[in-house]
C-alpha cells in the first residue's frame, strides 16, 4: 500500500489522472474499471484533453463496476449515465472500448472480465460510510463476486437509491448491481481517491482500524498493490 | 486465483518446485518466504539438487514467516530448525541469503521486508484448522502485521506448542511470532500447497465458504495473485 | 541477461521446462513461441506429463516462429510437423491453442501477435552458425519483421533446405518464412537453450564478441530479459 | 514499441512527466536514468511541483547516464550540472537519491546498476545525428557497456565537446563517459522524447530505416518496452 497526500482536490486529480494515463501509454490492451461520483470529476477533466482524438490510447478498455438502473427508463442507469457525461462523451471513447455492466448481465461480469484478461486497474472513491463500488455496509460480504443488492437490503437503502435516481420515486429500482469485494480485489492494481474533510474520519477508520465488513473498504488495504491518493483534508486525522 | 489439481503429493511437489525455481531464474534479487511443516518436504527434495552449488541462484533471499522459540534452548526455533534441515543445509544456502525472523526481531519484520523490496513470493501450507503461517483461528485478525501470539491465546495453544517443541514441557515458549494476514497479503504472489484427504474439508471451506477470521486462510482467496496447487485427495470435495 | 550453466542436457532440459511451466501456471492467457530442432527435445519430454490432460494449462497459446514448407506436400511444414510430433500430439494440446505460422500467412504474423497481446516467452535454440529461428547469417537484417527467405539467399541455402525436408529434392521449397530479429526482440522474455561441445565456439562469440548481423544471435544479448540455459559443454569456452 | 504523437512540446512534456510520475507512485524503489539537454526541460518543469516536498516519492533513485567533465574544474561535469539546475535542486532531491556517473567511476556503472536492482526506466532524447546518451555515430558499438570516448574519436568531437563545456578551450576534456547501447537496452523501459522539425528527418530514419551503428538510436527500436513521445513536428515525415 502506498499513500500519497496531495495538497488539494486539484493535485489529487492531477496525480490520479497521471496514474490512468500511464496505463493508456502501455503497448498492450489495458482493462480499466472506473468510478463515477463526485471524487473523480477532476480526474476526468484532466484526462479528457489527452485522451480525445488520440488513437494511440485505443488500447484502453473501460468498465463500469456498479449500476443503479432507473426503474421506468430505458438506456443507461445512473453510473453509466454519469461516466458517459463525465468522460466517455467528452473524450470521444469509441463504443467498442466501453464494456457496460448492468442489471441484465451482472451475473456474467466476473467471467467476462477473466476472459478479457482481468482488470489492470480499478479506480475507486471512498464512501462516507466506508463503501466502495456498491458495497455498502451490510449489503455484501468480503467473499462476494458481482452481486445484486435489493432495495430493502438495509433500512436506508430506499432513500439512498431515491437520491441516486434523482428523487423520482417511480425510478427507484428493486435492486442495483455491483462488483463485489472479491471481484475488486482480483484487479492487478487499485487506485483509491479520497478528498475533503468529510472523508477524514472514514479514511482514518479504513487505514487505522480493524479489517471488517462493517467498513467494507478496509478490505482494500490488504491488496498488495493499492495506491491511495488523498488530499490534505481527507488525511488530516491520520496518525503521523 | 488459479487452482491446479495435481495427481498426488509428488506431482504437487514438482509443480511447486517449478514455481520456486522460476523465481531463482530471474535476473534480479527475489525475496522468498518459505514454509516448514510436512507439506513442502517434497518441494525441498526436488529443489535441492538444482539449487546446491549454483551461484546463479544467489539472487534469491529466503525468509521464514513464523517462529516457535524453544524456551530453554539457544539458537534456531522450531521453524528455522526445520527449514535448515529440510533446505538451507542440504542446498548449501549461504548465511547472507537467509533472513531470520524470531522472537527478538519480529517487530521489525514488516519494515525490514519493505526495505528489502517486499516479498516476491510466499509459499504456504494450509492448516487443518484453516490456519496459515501462525495465524490460527482466534489468534490474529485480518488486519494484523507481524505479531506475537501468547501461549494462552486459545485453550488448546499450550498443547499445540508442546507438540511443536517436541513434547518437552520445559521448552514450551510463552509466545510465538508470525507474519500476520496483512503481512502475507502484501507479497506479490502467494503459493499455497495442499495435499491429502485430511485437508479436503478445510480446502473446501477455504474456497467455497465465506471469508471469515474463523478460517484465516479464506483471506488468501482475495489476493489477486494466488496460486493453489492441491493434490487430488485434497481437492476431492470441491464443487465441480 | 542471465546465464545458467546446467550440468548436462538433462539438467538444461529440466530447467528449461521449469521456465515454460511457470508461464502455464499463470492465471491469464500466455503466448509462447516455441522451437523445434534437437535442442528442446528434452524440454518437451519433461513438459508432456505435466501438460497432458491438464485443463488448468489451457491458458497457454502456442506459436511456431518459422516454417519450411514442403514444396509438393500439403499440410504442416517441417517446423510444425516437428512440434506436432514432439509436443502438441503427445501433450494433447487442443487445436484452438495452436497458432500456425506458414508461407501463406507470414505477412500477418506480427500484427496477429500484437492483436493477441504479444509474446510472453519465446524459447529458442542457437544455431552453429549463430542463427536463431530462420535468421541465418546474410538472410535477414536486425530490423526485419517476419520475412520470407529465398532458396537462393545464400550459396548453401539449397543444401540446408534439402536437409530440412528430408533429402527429397522435389520438396525443397522456393522460400521459407521466419519471424525476424525485430519480431523476436518484441517478446517479453527470451529463453535460449544451448547444449553440447559443438555449440561452445558459437556461444562464446554470441556472449563475448561484437553484436553483428554476421552472427544473428548476438542481437538477443541486448534484450533486457534474456535467460540463457547452457550445459557445461556449451559453456566450456566462456571467459570465467 | 509504442509511438505517441503529441500536439506540441508542451503536450510531449506533460505526457513524458506523466510516465515518470507513474514510477514515483510505485510502492517500491525505482531506479530512473534521466537526460539533460533541451528536450526534457518541459518535463522537469512539470515534474518539479509534484516532486518537491513529497517524501512519498523518496522511493525514486536517479542516475545520470553520461558525463562530460570539465578539464580544469572540480565538481559536477556538464550533464550533472544541468540535471542539478533543471531538476535536482528545484525539486529538492536528496543527495542519497542521486547516483552520479562520472569519469572516475564509469567502469563500475554497469555493476553498480545491477547491484541496485537495474534501471526501471531510462528517459532519453534523440540527437540530430541519431545519437542517444553519448553514443554518437562511430564512437561506440551496439555491444558496448558504459565506456569512455576520447576527444579524437571522430573528426568533429573536439568541437562538440568545446560547445558542451561552454566554449572554453581549457575545459575541453580528453574524454567523456557514457552508458553504452548494451547498458541502455538492459533497462526495463525506455522513454524516448523527440520534438521539433529539426528532428523529423532523424526520427524517420530511426523508425523506418535499417538498424545500424551509423544511426545509434535505431537499436532502441528493438527494445520490447520502448515508448516514444514525439511532437507533431518531429513526426511530420513519418509514413502514415
Amino acid at each position: 500500500m502506498k499513500l500519497i497526500i496531495a495538497k488539494d482536490f486539484d493535485e489529487m486529480s492531477a496525480l490520479g489522472a497521471t496514474e490512468v494515463i500511464s496505463y493508456l501509454q502501455k503497448d498492450k490492451r489495458v482493462n480499466l474499471a472506473i468510478t463515477a461520483g463526485s471524487t473523480p470529476t477532476g480526474v476526468y477533466e484532466k484526462l479528457t484533453p489527452f485522451v480525445k482524438n488520440r488513437p494511440e490510447f485505443s488500447n484502453a478498455h473501460y468498465y463500469n463496476f456498479d449500476e443503479v438502473p432507473f426503474k421506468t427508463k430505458d438506456g443507461y442507469g445512473v453510473t453509466m449515465g454519469n461516466l458517459d457525461r463525465l468522460f466517455f462523451t467528452p473524450a470521444e471513447i469509441s463504443a467498442e472500448n466501453i464494456h457496460v455492466l448492468d442489471e441484465n448481465n451482472y451475473q456474467e461480469q466476473d467471467a467476462r472480465l477473466a476472459a478479457d484478461g482481468g482488470l489492470d486497474l480499478i479506480m475507486l472513491g471512498l464512501g462516507g460510510d466506508g463503501h466502495f463500488c456498491g458495497n455498502l455496509p451490510n449489503t455484501t460480504k468480503f467473499g462476494d463476486l458481482t452481486s445484486s443488492v435489493a432495495v430493502d437490503a438495509t433500512p436506508n437503502m430506499h432513500d439512498i437509491l431515491l437520491s441516486e435516481v434523482g428523487g423520482d420515486e417511480r425510478n427507484v429500482p428493486d435492486y442495483y448491481v455491483t462488483m463485489g469485494p472479491r471481484s475488486v480485489m482480483a484487479a492487478r492494481k487499485i487506485l483509491l481517491l479520497v478528498n475533503g474533510k468529510h472523508k477524514a474520519e472514514i479514511l482514518k477508520r479504513v487505514l487505522e482500524g480493524p479489517v471488517t465488513e462493517d467498513v467494507p473498504s478496509t478490505i482494500l488495504t490488504l491488496h498488495p498493490n493499492l495506491l491511495i491518493i488523498a488530499d490534505e483534508e481527507a488525511a488530516s486525522l491520520l496518525a503521523k
